[in-house]
Order: structure tokens, then C-alpha cells, then sequence
């Protein structure tokens, strides 16, 4: 059976995941500037932490399928739905752990290259923990929708030292279909923090 | 000796890539939407035309191993450039030719499986040519700098019937150094089309 | 007693405003771009065609005591939520007139020095209309929000030789509070284009 | 003679203005929402901190005859940039004063109804003594073009207690001629916070 995405590049549009209302999602657009920060080798160790509907998890396993990803949800109705995504994408190196972060660190398998901060209450001790599991020249994703997040990352990575840290805040838009016309939708505005630990 | 872009994910820096001034380069956040819109398989044929740079040559070649890309440039010492910049990331599989399009489509090797058109001076007639070339299930990728270009490509696409036609505009911004500051520099607008061929 | 909006500049907050479900209205900051590129003198008859919740019909007759407003609108009670806006606001030299355009024109009072058109199903002809009521160097301004629109705004002023067209892509994003939560909320990406009449 | 701006609406092109090489100007979109957000009453005292080109002293003085702005620079040639284009204006009602923020604050005539922080090293002693200098009920307006500033006037304006406090990332693009070609630019991207003394 021909898979869902048989393609080497990333950007599987949003309408091919099942979606659950309320759950958080990557918009494509969003998710190829996350895929982008993350930098993953082949056999690389991905833990993305607050994994929501799963689009990461899905995108990662397909580029890198000799690859390891570890995606921490706290609420189980959310891990069967990322469950249920790789399924669908037939992605079989993905990982769902029922917990909470940081508490759930200690039992996690392999020692993370990259770890992705989707969401999270209090990101600066998440922050301070993800980076002393994070491997040497590992590199640390954290995703901020506001301000206060937008500080919090910045201080924590500050704090933390982390190295050749780039910032990109994502926009544009994109042409959608209403009834019987087409409006530009704008893409949302997410601040998008990376660096490298040496 | 490691690679200069050892990664699986795409989203290469601007700065690894060698430049000329006045040959015009996708930033990279672009570059990711051109890459996604493009759907490629892991053995697919690309014709990449007013390729610039390279820096979507490179990009594709690194995720396709097993593809075949083809980049047409007409001026020699951009030709070159693209050239250079295969070899510094180690790519084996461009096929760098110098030519005008449409004139030297008849000679390019292959049944391209996707299209991607940078530029051009007669985008209808070069769209045209283009489809005419373009294998069964192919995907067409135009990208446009300003509203001319916008309704060339708009009107080819309806004139060509192409199916499934998306369009990003893409935006946002990045944190750059400026001396000792930093300041957030916009991404260039631009609008990309994209659709299939049945 | 202290009228609503007692300040000289524009930029009334949306919330100040009357409005009813489903009726468009201009955000702040694209109502902004209206309003420059209107360019109103003093005393200038602005006709607003599409007027929706008056929000430009308000800010104008501010700006313009000495000036004169005729807001069309079709549905009767979007007319009537335009005079409830008007008078919340204690403006009182907009005209609201029920009735289509351009059909309607030929009933309006005065000769317009700016128009604007919020909207419109055969936005060609209507153009041409307006054009040929339009006061010599008057000011025509026209919004867009979606690529069919900018098509047919674009070529009427082509054909209509509009001087001095300029076009603006409204973006950018403010701070909402969403619950217990601050969230960056996109402006909407439209376009406005504007020009002058010789 | 017919005054250069004869029009009762702000966003005065970017190139009515003189202008020097190095000398920051708020473009036309970005003033917009600046004179939006300092709300200013018909004969309001505005201090414009770092004023740059002059733009925003303009084009308050146009919209207030009856107020007076001060438009405080450390540049004496600056200071004369401001002049030059208030005469060019035929604006009479603003003050140039050259001179260091806050030390020139205790000879400023008149109490601030609304103060306009464009630029400054140390911004949260100025926006201290900014806000000491505020009529009450008084408006006070500051721009960042990076996170550092950002952060500052956030965690100042915190301090302070600012009430009903507003952000705005500026946005967009517009149209501008590059040769033979059009190009769509954006504006550049900055963040406008905004607010009340009580």
C-alpha cells in the first residue's frame, strides 16, 4: 500500500492529520521552521515535550527513520491521538510517553540530541531540566506564542548559556477556501528559540 | 572528513552557502515552503530554473540522494557559483546547465517530476513549455516577487488547469546582528504557487 | 458630557464600536491605512461604498467635522447599525444611505473628492461608476482580501489610468488576552490600494 | 500658497519628508499606529524622546494646532533635520529642543499630556522619569526594534504600573518601485506598547 506521505520533504499539510478539537497543532508553516531548528541527524534522538496533536513527532520519524522520537504528553486522550497519527503515517520510531515533564525525565530511554518545548506551565525549570538531559552539542527547541514565554525562554537560555541561539518569529499567510470564496489567512505568530549546548 | 550539513532535517543557513552579490538567494525560511511545496519523492527528477544560488539544488540533492536535479542557469558565472556550492556540501546528484529556458528544455535529460520556477521574463510562455514537460501526478512550483509575476503565474495555473493550487505568502521575521545590536529583520514577502498535474 | 472619542487622532479601539455578528469591520490598525490613504481634506464629501460597521464613516466625520459622509449600504440593518455607531460617537454629518451600489449614485448628494470601496460583488463595473462620479483629483481607494479582488482592483485601475497608485499589504499582530492567557493575534493580511483621479 | 499637507488625515509619504543619511524615520505605516496610540486631544502637550527625522512631531502638530509638541534631540544637526521639516510643514507649534533625555526634562515647558519614547540607552530610568513628568490620566507611548528594548519596556512599564496597557508588532508590506520592477516590502517589524498613568 502506497504510505500517506511517500515524500523526502517535509511539510505534510494539516488537513492529512486527524485533529481533535482543542489539541494544539503545528501549522505546516510553523512546523518546517521547528523541523528546521531541530537539525536532526539521521540516528538522532528527538524528545519533544508537550507533543500535542503529533505533527512533529510524525515529520521527525519520516525523515529520520533509523532515528528515536520520545513524545511526552500528559493527557492520554492526546498520546492515542499522536498514537493514532503515526499510525496513519505507518511512522513506527515514535514513542508515546503518558506523563508529566519534567518528572517523567529520569524513566525516558536514550539520552535526547534534540529536544523540542512545545508548551509547558513553568518553562524555566522544564528548561533547566531538559538541559541537563540534553546531550553534548545537542540542541534545545522552544517555541513561545507570547510574551511572557517569549522572556522566559530567553532568560532560561540566557541562564543556561546555551550557544549560537537564533530567533525567528514565524508570519505570512496562506490562501484558504471559505464557502465560495478565498481569503489569506495569516500563519500564526509564534516566536521560535534554538541554540546548541557545547 | 564530516559533512558540512550532516542533517536530515532541511533549513540550511543562509551564511554556509557561498554568495555573489546581485545573484539573488531564497533565505532559508523561504526556502523551507519552496522545499515543502515541491513534494519530493526520494527518487524524484527536479528542474530547478533560474536557480540562483543553488541553494534549492543543494537542499534537494541532500534529501534525495537517489533523485536527480537538474538546475538551469543561463549566465555562466552563476552557473559556476551553483557549481561551487554542490561541492562544498558534497552533492553528487545536480546537473548543473547553462541555458535559456524554454529553448533548452528539449535537451535536458529526463521527465521532470517536479518544476520549481525562480524567475523569468515571459512567465506564461515558460509555464507553458514547463507543463508540457512535466510528468503525470507532476508538481509545479512558482514563485512570485511582486503582483505582476503574482498574476502571470495566477493565470497560467487556471489557463493549464493545474490541480490542487496552493499559495503561501511567505513572512515573519529573524533576529540579526547589527553591530553591537540586534534587531528583527522581516522575511521577504514573496508569493509561492504550487499545484499538481493529472 | 465627554463625547466617546474626544482625541484628534484616529485609531479608535474595536471595541468601542456597536457591532453585530457576522457584519465586517475594520480592524483598528487596517482602518488606519483607510483613513491615510484617503487623504481628506477639511471639508472633503467622502462617499464609503460597503460600509459595514460604519467604523470609517465614525473615524472620518471626526477627523472631518466641516466635511461630508455617505456611507451606502444595502442591508437595512447593518444602515441602522451604522447610525447607532454614529451616534454613540455623536457624529452627526454621515449620511446613511440604504441602497445598492452603483445603482444608488445617481441619487447621492454631492460630488465625492475621496471614495472608498469596502466591498462589492462586480467590483469592475462598480469602479468604473465611482470613477466617473469621482471629482477631479479625487481620491480613490479600494480594499482587497483575496487575490481575485486584487486582480480586478488592479486592472480597473489600469484601465481607468488611476495616477499615483499605491498599495499597502496590511500585517503585522497585537496582544489579545485570551482567557487567563496573552496571545499575538495577527492583523488580517488585506491589501488597499489608492490612487488619484486627473 | 497651498501647504504641503492639506489634508486633515495623517500618513504623510515617506518622502515629503528631508531626510538624512543614518537618521532613523518612522515609516508611514508604523507612525500610523504611533499618533493612534499616544490619542492624542486637541490641545495636547506631547514630548516626542528621540525624535529622529521629525515625522511624528509633524504630524501631531498638524493634527493639533492647539497643542504643543516638544521634540526633544541630543543631535544639534538633528535637532535642525526636525526644524527644517517643521518649516517645511508649516507647522508651528512644536518646540526643538536639543538636549539629553532625562537630564533636559526639569526645563521642559508645560506637563506632558502624552510622551513619545522613540529611542534611549538606558530605558527604564527615562521611562521612570518619563512617568514621574506624565499629567495624570496621561498616555504614555514607547517602540522597540529588538527583545532587549522589549523586555525593558515591558518590565518598566510593569514597575510602574502603567494601566490599560496595549501592543502592537508592526507589520506588512507595501509596494515600492525598484527600477523597472515592483517590489513588495515589508515594514519593518517593530513593537509599539502603549498605556495610561491613574
Amino acid at each position: 500500500m502506497e504510505p500517506l506521505w511517500p515524500y523526502a520533504t517535509p511539510g505534510i499539510p494539516d488537513r492529512l492529520f486527524e485533529q481533535l478539537p482543542g489539541i494544539p497543532m503545528s501549522q505546516r508553516e510553523v512546523r518546517l521552521v521547528l523541523l528546521s531548528a531541530l537539525r536532526l541527524e539521521p540516528q538522532a534522538v528527538l524528545w519533544d515535550i508537550g507533543a500535542g496533536t503529533g505533527t512533529i513527532p510524525v515529520e521527525a520519524a519520516l525523515l529520520c527513520p533509523k532515528g528515536a522520537i520520545v513524545a511526552v504528553e500528559r493527557d492520554e486522550d492526546v498520546a492515542a491521538l499522536i498514537k493514532r497519527n503515526c499510525q496513519r503515517f505507518g511512522v513506527a520510531n515514535v514513542d508515546v510517553v503518558v506523563g508529566n515533564a519534567p518528572d517523567c525525565f529520569d524513566s525516558l530511554p536514550h539520552v535526547p540530541d534534540a529536544v523540542l518545548i512545545e508548551g509547558g506551565r513553568d518553562l524555566k525549570p522544564l528548561l533547566t531540566s531538559v538541559w541537563a538531559k540534553l546531550a553534548p552539542h545537542g540542541r534545545l527547541v522552544a517555541i513561545a506564542g507570547n510574551f511572557q514565554s517569549l522572556y522566559s525562554i530567553s532568560e532560561s537560555f540566557a541562564d543556561l548559556q546555551v550557544r549560537n541561539i537564533e530567533v525567528v518569529q514565524t508570519g505570512g499567510s496562506r490562501l484558504e477556501t471559505r464557502g465560495s470564496n478565498q481569503v489569506l489567512k495569516p500563519i500564526v505568530p509564534t516566536f521560535i528559540l534554538s541554540g546548541e549546548k557545547f
